[in-house]
């Protein structure tokens, strides 16, 4: 793990941008954050973990909702501050439900959403979204 | 646009993360930094400009190696802290001459390279990689 651990550069923070993609059909599910741990655990695992910023810890994705991701591969950029999870996700990645969190769209001067909720928030969360 | 602009969630440095994916293929090519200045004229041309971090400017995508981005659409995520640019790649998006930026992958708890140069840096910048 040593040589992927040393090729991600770390920002300031040490947290690196990581972005999760369906590894079958190429969406672009999310964008989150990783630090060290989470690196090292979601290749342990195969389960992917971000670092949360607004609860200052790491976050097992689907911990609340159980919409995990399967990690198929962990890809790194050129510069080595980016990241790319081929995942396998399980039901939605967005807490609104939607499948992806990339749903509203520049178009016309204004933004457009274009797609809808699969499942609802109080299905995935009960009534709390943690 | 100030529907845009204003449902973009910029951080303290005036910057968000933006993805470039290829519209047709799905693959993920890079992902970069655009300010408020970089949205508006990605939107206003219809060619993908940044914000080099590195440089402390406006980064119209391709202005040294001529391998441009055409937008297709501009999307938001679900927090607008994030934007994926579906584009048309000219050429190659990687600064090494490669398709995309994330030919590095995590296996057998090392990294392997899983792509080639496609053209070599020296045809992208002369003998200048800028």
């Amino acid at each position: 793990m040593d040589q992927v651990l040393d090729a991600i550069a770390f920002d300031a923070n040490g947290l690196v941008p990581a972005i999760a993609q369906q590894h079958d059909t190429g969406e672009v599910l999310m964008m989150a954050w990783m630090n060290r741990d989470a690196v090292l655990e979601t290749l342990a695992t195969g389960h992917v973990c971000y670092f949360s910023r607004s609860r200052n810890r790491l976050w097992r994705k689907g911990e609340s909702s159980g919409q995990q991701q399967r990690l198929v591969e962990l890809r790194l950029d050129c510069d080595g501050d980016t990241v790319l999870l081929l995942v396998d996700q399980l039901g939605v990645a967005c807490h609104t439900g939607r499948r992806d969190c990339f749903f509203r769209a520049a178009r016309d001067g204004g933004l457009v959403e274009i797609a809808d909720p699969l499942v609802s928030q109080d299905a995935l969360y009960g009534h709390v979204h943690g």
